[in-house]
């Protein structure tokens, strides 16, 4: 699928605010993907597609989650984690992206999962830093984005968990073994 | 086992600064055990000896939790939280005591559970808050552990997660999912 094509069909499903966040994560993660060696077209559509579940009633993300094999807990968790898995589902079933990479970036990037490919690392961390984000800590993450992804990638996920457990609002599990899973990792590299 | 006993018994493992820090920690977990109605015999009992595996080697640690049933993804965390399961091992073999409360008590003291018992976490939070530990943020908790057992509990599990994550250390799975289980019957309470 095109470029125009693929916009054409997200805007339809999006607020502005939301459609223009998604530009700035589209742009971030060409510019990840160019950098840390993905296939920027893959990235392009995965970013294009990242929120496209966004706006769907909470009973219909809640219906796909139970019915299509999609772990359950998530259920028990904030319904801002259900848009990814139900982003995944409906690109397939209504735009008709069949790459499982590009849909399991849509599909993890908001929990994250241990063991995330590169191209999902890129979508999660563009979502993260794209440049209408703006919260204490994120240029700090961007500058960071540039020299290192998993290390960006960490602080992303520290600060999500960390951000939720100031509210004392649970964190999903998978978040949590994501971070072990990035620290862990990066230590046997260095 | 009388308290003289016991603390006998402990003294001989420890060096005097830890001892010292027992000292606190009986202290504390008695005031909160009274307050909260828990069994203050068995909450002195396990205070006493919460740390008592704490100068073993760490192969003879290692050994205990390899032998003897406990979770062997333990050892693939910090050496930090094999003294509490190891300590409940040796408490019982070593010192005669017998009291799955007790024994509980002292086995997760430094990772938490799911589903902590009121004993377990009298205990863990007396060991993040007596009188010796000197670090930010833990008179809030000494407050908050006057007012409210849980939300301080919160508050020293989500100090603990914070601090090692901002050493990119990675945190044992049960200390965050300690941490959502609090939170999550916390709210059901209110």
């Amino acid at each position: 699928m095109e470029r125009e094509e693929a916009l054409q069909i997200v805007k339809g499903q999006l607020t502005e605010h939301r459609y223009i966040h998604t530009l700035g994560v589209v742009e971030t993660t060409i510019g990840l993907a160019w950098k840390y060696g993905a296939d920027p077209k893959k990235a392009e559509l995965a970013a294009i597609f990242h929120d496209y579940a966004k706006f769907r009633p909470k009973d219909e993300m809640k219906k796909i989650i139970q019915e299509n094999g999609y772990p359950k807990d998530l259920l028990e968790y904030s319904p801002e984690l259900w848009h990814a898995p139900a982003g995944a589902f409906l690109a397939e079933k209504e735009a008709g992206i069949t790459d499982s990479e590009i849909l399991n970036a849509i599909r993890y990037h908001t929990s994250g999962r241990p063991g995330m490919s590169l191209l999902e690392k890129i979508v999660y961390l563009a979502d993260y830093i794209e440049p209408g984000r703006n919260f204490p800590g994120v240029e700090e993450t961007r500058e960071l984005a540039g020299k290192n992804l998993d290390l960006a990638l960490i602080q992303s996920v520290r600060n999500t968990i960390g951000f939720l457990m100031k509210k004392n609002q649970p964190v999903y599990p998978d978040t949590f073994l994501t971070y072990n899973d990035l620290v862990k990792n990066r230590r046997i590299d260095e």
